[in-house]
């Protein structure tokens, strides 16, 4: 059931489900946008920064977006951001992991340019199955009043 | 010819090829990573807030990626990025759009942390066929002394 802007307050904090990183995934995804040793190769990957096969970050996000698209936190209108403010990796996603999200609401606003929506900021923390965060991110969306 | 810490200096300004987005590629995209109506189907999106076939931001951020990694900007130990700071889309990218990047040095420093390589912040801007930007951030990306 999507949530009209008056229904989101900040506070509020949705889950997702889970994502599970696949080798063949992290090669895929880097073959077509990312493509560096050390996305495409786990022995390429040896000797470098990441010392290991590791997923783009460009994935993670693209992963997190899916998991928002799914998840708990439905707005009215869609999922529409407006950008991306303070985005972290903290740490490579390696094959094996199991990613979700907690999405929690920071701020909710009007938009004086555009009186039919409102501004949602949320907290997006994407998290590894013991629960420690592997990229977070802050991000201002475009939410239907009705 | 890769670029060392020593060899990148504020203000230097690399260029890329181009990539021409298409409608499949605008659909594909959205199907595996943001499966909502107005960046899956052109009728669909009609009356939508993006009124039309749109591209996903995590796209155009993934195919600024692609331009990066394949552009003229190339640092010791390849593109790895700490985090984005700063992304906004401008408008909304649509089938037909012909993007390039402008990357400028912002930034060079010493890692305390990791004294064999160095931050070097960039602005990434993403622009159309006309130099109009659809999409800009800056990184921290981390880059080897030598």
């Amino acid at each position: 059931m999507a949530l009209t802007l008056d229904a989101i307050a900040a506070g509020q904090v949705f889950g997702s489900a889970t994502y599970t990183v696949t080798a063949e995934d992290i090669v895929a995804f880097a073959r077509q946008w990312d493509p560096q040793p050390f996305h495409l190769d786990d022995a390429a990957a040896k000797g470098t920064f990441f010392d290991g096969l590791a997923a783009s970050g460009w994935h993670t996000g693209a992963i997190t977006m899916r998991l928002l698209v799914t998840g708990e936190f439905q707005p009215a209108g869609g999922l529409i951001g407006a950008g991306i403010e303070g985005l972290k990796w903290f740490r490579p996603v390696r094959p094996g992991d199991v990613l979700s999200l907690r999405t929690e609401v920071l701020d909710v606003r009007e938009m004086r340019s555009k009186p039919s929506h409102g501004l949602v900021t949320v907290r997006v923390t994407t998290v590894d199955a013991q629960g420690e965060p592997v990229q977070t991110f802050t991000s201002p969306l475009v939410v239907a009043r009705r």
